[in-house]
């Protein structure tokens, strides 16, 4: 029973002592491995807590911390913390992927080490967590284990060009010219948001806001790599 | 001072009574009041703080009210319920306008009627609220808060029909043809999820993702709409 390690593996790391293991069970479930089977419980619905724990913990900690950063840049903070990348970084400190019960479909086709799977698992384990413990317990496993990225994300080491990755991506297949059209702007000249369209000759791959033309070209192309199921690693 | 009372009305209505009144005042502050005045700590930073703490509060409650409901439905129910329109609705019952510090500039071009800064306000405040009392107290506020606007999404009450706003918007300036284009779609035929692009001859106009055609139609439509800066009223 390999998830039974995981439990104990997370107990004895961080000194916690689960009511309900059970929860976390499910949090090591992937839906995959409920196709077929009766009355398999697995992770989506925890996921769909988990992330909203994440990211009212992390919202908090760069609030708290960051007093004088304007909205804005706590935002941009916020979005390279909480993202699929990050979880997946976690998921690699813990070895998640050996842990996670799925079919065997999805684990011949390399499910264990897929990242949307496993950046999934993380946000169920946060809510099984939370379940447990609560919030105050919950935020500082998370920011114990986080730490890395969050340090990352605030010094700027966290290098994210995403025009680049999409540059390099669209090109394998040979050359296509990218475009990045700015659709419109609006507010006032201290707060103008920018928006940005990334094209090719043919389609539209993605869109992006910003603070500025930059930033609102840097999302565009996040967001196209986003819809070519393009993973960006970031750590 | 009309922000004095308002904090008097949260207390005695809400039968709660702030140790830092301070950042409730900050809370009633939009950020064009801090224009040309000095030291003025106006909302933008609470407001994300406050979202984080909305988005978490009524996951909570739908996970652990439709413990049979899919993840799917639990994350269209919330995009119900957290919104730019259901915290305006918020607003207009608590008289919120009034309360408002704001520029003379924005107050004379409509701010005290304007749905992102009455939205933007009341996520404020729950963060003030928060930051005060604490997420379990905090919990129950939203919750007696956003009652109806809960009761109405889990019972689809609230009709959403982008894809005829959406047509009704672009129609006002003449005929416009609307087209809506699968763009991909992905996943197992039980969880397929599908992309979608709205377009007109022109440009692209938003995108949107969903569990079936319709739902992310619907999505791409809402998401143009949002673009476009069109305020969907749903209550």
């Amino acid at each position: 029973m390999e998830e039974i390690g995981f439990i104990e593996l997370l107990e004895k790391k961080f000194n916690m002592s689960f009511n309900n293991k059970e929860i976390i069970e499910v949090a090591l479930t992937h839906s995959s491995y409920a196709n077929g089977r009766k009355n398999i419980k697995f992770n989506e619905r925890l996921e769909f807590l988990g992330d909203s724990v994440l990211q009212l913990c992390i919202s908090e900690y760069l609030f708290l911390k960051y007093k004088s950063k304007p909205e804005g840049e706590l935002t941009k903070k916020r979005s390279l913390i909480v993202c699929e990348n990050s979880l997946y970084h976690v998921a690699k400190k813990w070895n998640l992927g050996k842990y996670i019960k799925m079919s065997k479909g999805e684990e011949i086709t390399g499910g264990r080490e897929r990242t949307s799977i496993l950046a999934d698992c993380v946000e169920a384990i946060i809510a099984a967590i939370y379940l447990n413990f609560g919030y105050e317990k919950t935020g500082k496993f998370i920011i114990e284990n986080f730490e890395d990225i969050i340090e990352n994300a605030i010094k700027n080491r966290i290098i994210m060009d995403y025009k680049t990755k999409l540059q390099e991506t669209l090109q394998k297949d040979g050359d296509v010219s990218i475009e990045y059209n700015l659709v419109k702007y609006e507010g006032p000249p201290h707060r103008r948001k920018f928006y940005t369209e990334v094209c090719t000759e043919k389609n539209v791959l993605g869109s992006g806001v910003g603070y500025s033309k930059k930033e609102s070209e840097q999302n565009a192309a996040q967001d196209a790599l986003m819809k070519l199921n393009v993973k960006v690693s970031m750590l």
